[in-house]
């Protein structure tokens, strides 16, 4: 199976304490990354976590507060003193370039690669990234100020051929991308052999939704529907809905009720407000309502599969 | 002994690394924090410190280099979810306030608290900071943009007066004061009871010099002289001795040699690159030239003394 993993570097919430770093997660999706928010800290968590840095293309701002994007300018900064060449990409609501531009033209002069800065709309789904192998569409979110979570999913890859067919048949080589994609073979003798003969179906694509900030928000439920994984803000405890609702943020037990009505497959909750000593308490809340319930956690990975459960790394 | 500690937040360099954060320090004089400098992280590693955030009231910064100031903004904006209301004064060289203006209006919006920039000039000492305790003044260092180390110098306190002369003498809690100052008594008598037989003398004042970033500067040495605490970069060892001179920084050697010519009382070195892997060669190279000297280390906190050896917290 290819490689689909979630490395956590940050998931506290707006004050950091001793234990948790600000928001910023790196999706590892066959070796090419995706960095998710970046709060301040994050490329020390990103060096500590040794994924390669000369990985990482594309980072993902879910909105404009602090503590979601002021690890930005030192990412930037070292990526210019490591002596990076290719473009960086920064998806993020409108605003950000001008924010950063001041600070990239004073400190990072002469910056040996691009900062190449894309402005979504934070009102209705985009497909804001797309490759071969994997689609990020914006999830719109309900936030004080206009904010997105994403939605990684994997593309459908080509069927696997199965070798013992090849040598038995004497499939040449200029044949078998043909026959991976769906193609069927024709012997020499005029014998046709049908593709599901030939091949193994390819692994089923796996789905990554990321949400955080936002309130507790029910219609998320159909832009989430039935994802291998679904990582979801959980910034209070029931006993404080009130400050949840009056700050626009979910509590653990929100942020269940969103995964048990979805349909994930699994659910890991973050975004801890630095009120509460543990976050224990925030995983019973969850799991009396969606008990396939994990909790973030700094320098924690988790591999994302199809048919058998996330494992953690 | 009045409290002067001096605590490590972080002592790497440009780039930073699993073992140290960007520079970032902190001074307590009898509970009053000075911050010098606020690399990337600075805020959680205040908070590891256990140090109190409300009593930081002035952040020096020496120069204009992102690993000396990019913490900066997150550390504002902590103070403002906390509810600070007291000025915060950040000294630096000029062109910080102008470049934070931007971001502070964006992501701090309503501040319950003031931020006062002050620029100093970096071509020359000047007192920068002056209270009844201590004196701040700006260390002109050499280095490719702008720059200035700061040394922090005790006020002379009053004289302690000997309790079992108060009680002897029936000196009235009105004149203890004066006493203390340097004045004597004179019973109801007429009898004249010198100030030195009434008081033992205070605590010689002490000294704090931090200097970074600098190329090896001879004549630091004279402004330095005798400090019970020198901090000086140590960026780089004698094997990449023409690097640090490119990069206008120090080797751990030069470092020790200008503490040697300063008769200061101990050394610190730290502004350590990220090429090496441990700081222990940096160590010996310093310590063959200057034998008290001792590494900066994250957490490390040490307290200043004036007639004892400099204790590690």
């Amino acid at each position: 199976m290819e490689k689909f993993e979630l490395h956590i570097l940050g998931c506290g919430s707006a004050l950091p304490t001793t234990r948790h770093f600000a928001t910023s997660q790196v999706v590892n999706l066959r070796e090419k990354l995706f960095m998710v928010d970046c709060g301040e800290g994050a490329q020390m968590q990103l060096r500590r976590s040794r994924l390669k840095f000369s990985r990482l293309g594309q980072v993902f701002i879910s909105h404009l507060h602090g503590d979601h994007c002021f690890g930005l300018i030192g990412l930037i900064s070292t990526f210019g003193l490591l002596g990076r060449t290719a473009d960086l990409h920064i998806h993020s609501p409108r605003g950000l370039e001008e924010l950063m531009a001041p600070q990239l033209a004073f400190f990072c002069k002469g910056l040996p690669f691009e900062v190449r800065f894309h402005a979504f709309d934070t009102t209705a789904p985009a497909l804001i990234y797309d490759d071969r192998s994997v689609s990020v569409t914006t999830i719109p979110l309900r936030h004080r100020v206009p904010c997105c979570g994403f939605l990684f999913e994997e593309k459908k890859q080509a069927d696997h051929i199965v070798r013992e067919m090849i040598d038995f048949y004497r499939i040449p080589v200029c044949e078998i991308g043909r026959i991976k994609n769906g193609g069927g073979f024709t012997t020499p003798e005029g014998e046709q052999i049908p593709h599901a003969r030939l091949t193994r179906p390819a692994d089923e694509p796996r789905r990554y939704a990321y949400c955080s900030d936002t309130a507790y928000l029910p219609r998320l439920t159909e832009q989430v529907r039935g994802v291998d994984l679904l990582f979801h803000e959980a910034t209070f405890l029931n006993a404080d809905e009130a400050r949840a609702k009056e700050t626009f943020h979910t509590t653990a037990a929100g942020a269940a009720r969103i995964a048990r009505d979805a349909g994930v497959k699994q659910l890991m909750i973050g975004h801890f407000s630095a009120r509460y000593d543990d976050e224990r308490e925030a995983l019973a809340e969850a799991r009396a309502i969606f008990p396939a319930t994990i909790l973030a956690e700094e320098n924690r990975g988790i591999s994302i599969h199809k048919y058998s459960d996330n494992e953690i790394l």
